[in-house]
């Protein structure tokens, strides 16, 4: 398997791609990425790769827009460069919460971005948790779509959290809350909201029983971590402990580990999907995907069914 | 106007593709659609299409598949006739449940009938509340996307309905219930399902409050209309007045209008996206959406913004 | 090459392709073919077929349209699925006889079916006598094009038909039976029409001696059998004896076989590139196709040519 | 009309094009057509050509590959020029008896062609009796295939010939010929032929009476006349009058317009879809075209339907 | 013209845009441009495009990536919108210098920009000065390619330097230095350089005279400013007057205004194809090409020929 | 290796085709190669090459295009065989010179050539020392692009040339010659020239010193060789001895060898990428890039890097 397969990292997730390559024995491929002072990028593959299975390392977190073209670049040039098959593996998909119109004369960002990486010339996508499992779609090529949220819910069961009650932070992840509380056994619960005004919401009223219990919260993203904050000051109205939260994608834009250091909220749980700063709260856990990427990439090259690997397709 | 353009209906639709001509004021065009003995379906423009905006209307009902190759192969005669734009008007599109792969190995329908009707020749799709928004993005030609959201809440108002409470039958349908309950000014509640097997689920309980209340269910589709009697029934048993059901496309497949003659059902609200049968029960109303589609097909060919026919866009 | 190769059937030719598997020593894949109650096609792969070499059997026989989406459907999930080529072994390609524009704003549905099975996955077709050569030209995919034309007139040569005519059904298959004519080293005919009216058809006399002759007829599909049995009456009016039938494609749409249980007809030979049912009138001989076939799929797996199969390519 | 619309002639046919853009009342476009000393073709438009409808009109005759690149490179051109749209008239489409392979590892050379048309930029084919009739679906772009056969029935009716049998040089013309005996209500022969070897063939005998009648012979081409001189000779033998010969497309490859300067030949009876050298024999009747394409050019440029123009649209 | 045409500016260049619109008599198009939290861009016309004519205004300079894919975006938003045409305006492309691979296991990222454009829905590009002209041959649509040498060259006409030598600073700009001593009718000289490592380079002689001269130098494109430093010291060195340095694009990255500040540098003349600060060096002097622009629109929607516009189209 | 790969010539380099087989140690595939009467190509491969590798060796010189239709027609005959891979060695890319538009209207033919070759199926392109880089850029399969630039210094070292300058015959070559000069370590200098009209050109002066000394010219490809001559001719007049004229391609269109026989040419030194007469003047060197050829297609089909064989990719 070693001997026609080789993975390179983008500049998003250097630590990632290290894990992944080490838990496949291998060494991570040598590639120059850098920016000339006109802010164009350049790649350069050091080592050959003609005639290879290349897989490309590079989730589209900050700066997305850097990061999505340095990876069309390091595509292009494995295209030239005779490379057999280019997998892109991108942990997580960036522009997908802009995957349908919600006004008129509005992008659908997410599948721009599918259809640039299939034209520039990838063959086959490895992700996590898309923020809608119909991002699939976007693509033609094959779509391996990874979840953690059996990570998530192991992690969660160790913990033997009492009273738990599973709450969906909004009706559009009611689905995804629904599974976490089948796997664990636990009640649901749903904040419902007003929107006023474009891009406002108010959190209205709770449906479902939050007084005296533990709230999880899941999400498949954390952004700026406002709405985290509405919803578990929310909770804590009502009567609820403080809160676990519990994301696929930490994002954490802007100012949002500073604002999620919050006292309401008792543990933050996300995985390295996106990298972390090293400055960490300590309230923050990070579950690694290394361990199901490199099951994903041995079984790619190799052959089998990457469905032995969880409980559950899509999210 | 009325000059280059022409107005087609498939197998599926001729009284809704009727009305939608006469309130555009012009006839209907006149094509051949039919079987050979071999089940090869035949199509015959029988006038010119020369250079003209040819609009062809067919929903993906019963018998979808033979509707969807009826569709491909007037789209591929139009296209051979140098119509100079092909415009379909879905009004349901059948497949929108196959949307995403929910298991290894399995297709995702909804981006192939996307694919293959842009292949095959058409230039703009016109349809109504897909069953997942993202189908929008499986398209790279524009995609109108009209909703009955206003049709059907405006008719509920007018109603006066009292003690309503809107009911999202299941966490992935949440969304669309929170809208209709943000028009309505009514309260919100949900229904919570186990899944114990595949193709298996079990209404374990109700969140939010329902008793004494007057239900409201949204859906997007009723197929078979089991879930609803499934829903109705256990809001029966949690003190609730007998319900109001209202779903953009009634597809009832199979026993479904039988089964949805229910006592536990005050009225039964769809529109004429799917043709119905003449003999219907007493407590079916069917809201037509012929106004808003011919108004989208005159934006279409004069131009315009078809964002002012309705107040949000995206179901 | 057993490892890296897969066979599945969909639902049009379970029996061959069975057959064909048999003959190349290997089970036929495991596969779910399921219809919603709203009509809509599913299909499952329970086997993984990530990596390899898959190969799906499907005529566009009855019912033509379900067939054919079937097919688009499985095409889709294995593409989905990882597999490394997808083939189809397509024994009867319908929709054939629409491979050109007759009259103005017809489709050319042989068109629009290779093109779609194309852009949905297709990676190579196997087919049987065409019924218009050129359709080979109407994919880019390679296309292995077999005839039964040896498997039919080794049949005849065996039966040592005293004198024996080849009898050409009309002028646009009078190629076919030059050929056939050619090989049994007999003497040629073809009937002459009038057509009154579009799809209309009378014959008006027959060039060439058959008079005290025994009539072959060749055709690559009978369909109805209407055609046919105008013929073989018309022949006897001139002096033929009982006419033998063949053809590579049984397809016998309504009435077909009952019709063709005619007296004038002494034998109807046909293989089983379509199903047949299992009563069957006596005079009715089935060859197999499936040695022809499974030899092609050896030779696409291991390398050769195919060339060496058969005497002759194109019909 | 004239305003948006231009027609420029390629090295085929100037003397076509000249008459079609007269019949239209417009003046032929100015336009460079070059050869450097290395051999490449050099193409320059000498007027704006910005947001027209663009004709070129060149037959693929002799010599074909410079005519074919020379067209490919005036497409090319008339795209980056910004023409609105760019229209081919090709009234003999050279390569079309390339149209499947009849051997294993052959071209099909006519496909090649329409996708490489298509490729470098042609929106639609106006074409004239192509070989085989399937190859209009070899392109997905529109394909106005028109018919000279209402010329020269047209022309063969005036003559008022006594005794007339249509003859079938070979069974794959047999459909043409079929038609025109129709039209001219005359009887029908065929010639049957033996194939010792690949690219061989011997005229075994005549199915049909000819014995004291005028042959008329029809061919969609005449390309060296050998086969034409053969099946005369043949038809002479057996007791035939001197033949009327007739083919749309008069290529005379070689020695061709030497050879059918023959006593058995009548009359020779051809269009100008190609070119033909200003010292012809006597014998050779040439009916033009460039009526039927002017209309077809302007029913294409002001809509309506080609239809009105012929009453059969394939041959 | 108005009435179906609409221009809108990206982040780049809103001044040019707006001088653009001014010179046509028109708005500039609303559109909102920004940026969430999570760095994704948004992009929403605020206005109507349906059916029209868009021209969308964007230079690739500072911060390049950032230009690119909101350019992405927009183009994307106004496929989905039903726009007419998108044509889109890239005063400077940006990534043209990677146009070549120069070493092994490079990309040929200004192909891979000119792919994504159009994939995403570009229909043509107006653009001046490519770095290297063949980058029109990496588009499929429409290419306007202006050339502000005429606008350079004038100005300096006017200037009447005394003892101009015009100066190639190395000799891949060779060519287009060559041409501006034609124009001025000047003498000519040019750097000769070694490159002792890869992306070092060390002028080692100048040939053709220069003492006592005022070089004009030329470059399509001033990055960092560093070579221009070499070239102008170099000069010094050798007698050479202060210089005059002229290019098309000024993109100033990092330090360049300021190092361009210069004693040996006489004069800086750029044009406005990259939006300057605000705050620039009294030597600096801008010249406008939106007037050229505006002309190139004018003519794109009404037709004409943009040839009438400069004496010589490819650099 | 020679298990899976074929190596085929077309018609223009049957010797070099030869040559790189004998290198690899394999056959020369068979395959027939002819001209219909009707100039038609025809191309039939006399071995299977189903799942192999195939490399068909054609370069792009006289007669072009013939050589250019040969090439698509090899090439679509191979697909439709189901080759695995096809690579086509194209030692000399004619149409090279038309890779950008120099005046409105015109064709880009360069990319013309590489959209129709990628279209009818070539997988990768081998060529060498392209007229204009960015050509590499036209494609968007992989392209080895190789150069003789060091066949070429490594002859002329050997020379050990007293006294040499190598001298680029015009601007746009200057960055050709100057590499040439830096790895002979020699002196530089350049023809400056007027055009007085399209396609006309007077050398006007020469910038550096060529008086005693022995000029090396350095081109990619001699066509008519006239500019030759003609700076030849100028060098003399100032003093310099007799050139060495080098080039990668010896075209030698019309009667160019004859003008080369000139007495101001002590040697002419060109590849056998273009097929040369057998009777040469004396003063011809031949240099042969079969070597380098064999060795790329070893690194395509066993894996490398192509970077190894040479020091600088493009020129």
């Amino acid at each position: 398997m070693k001997e026609h397969m080789r993975i390179f990292s983008g500049s998003s997730s250097p630590e990632l791609a290290t894990t992944i390559a080490e838990r496949l024995g291998v060494t991570l491929g040598k590639i120059k990425l850098s920016q000339f002072k006109s802010g164009e990028t350049y790649v350069h593959y050091e080592e050959t790769i003609r005639n290879m299975d290349v897989f490309l390392v590079q989730s589209l977190s900050h700066p997305i827009n850097e990061l999505f073209v340095e990876l069309l670049v390091m595509i292009d040039a494995a295209k030239r460069a005779s490379a057999r098959t280019i997998n892109i593996i991108v942990p997580y998909y960036g522009y997908a919460r802009q995957e349908r119109k919600s006004a008129p004369r509005e992008p659908i960002s997410a599948k721009m971005v599918a259809d640039v990486l299939t034209t520039v010339g990838a063959d086959r996508v490895i992700t996590i948790d898309l923020h809608a499992s119909a991002i699939q779609g976007f693509f033609n090529i094959p779509v391996d779509h990874l979840t953690a949220l059996d990570l998530i819910s192991g992690y969660l069961r160790n913990q033997s959290i009492e009273d738990a009650v599973v709450v969906s932070p909004d009706a559009g992840r009611a689905y995804m809350a629904e599974k976490l509380a089948n796997r664990l056994d636990s009640p649901f619960a749903m904040m419902i909201k007003k929107r006023p005004a474009h891009n406002q919401s108010v959190i209205t009223h709770v449906i479902g029983d939050v007084e005296g219990k533990t709230p999880i919260i899941i999400e498949d993203l954390i952004d700026t971590g406002t709405t985290i904050v509405n919803v578990v000051e929310s909770l804590k109205e009502r009567g609820a402990h403080d809160a676990i939260v519990c994301a696929t994608h930490g994002l954490f834009s802007g100012e949002a580990l500073k604002r999620l250091d919050h006292p309401a909220i008792r543990e933050l749980v996300v995985t390295d999907s996106i990298s972390l700063p090293s400055l960490r709260p300590d309230r923050l856990t990070v579950l690694s995907v290394a361990p199901m990427l490199a099951h994903a990439v041995r079984i790619i090259v190799e052959g089998g069914s990457i469905a032995t690997m969880f409980s559950d397709a899509g999210i």
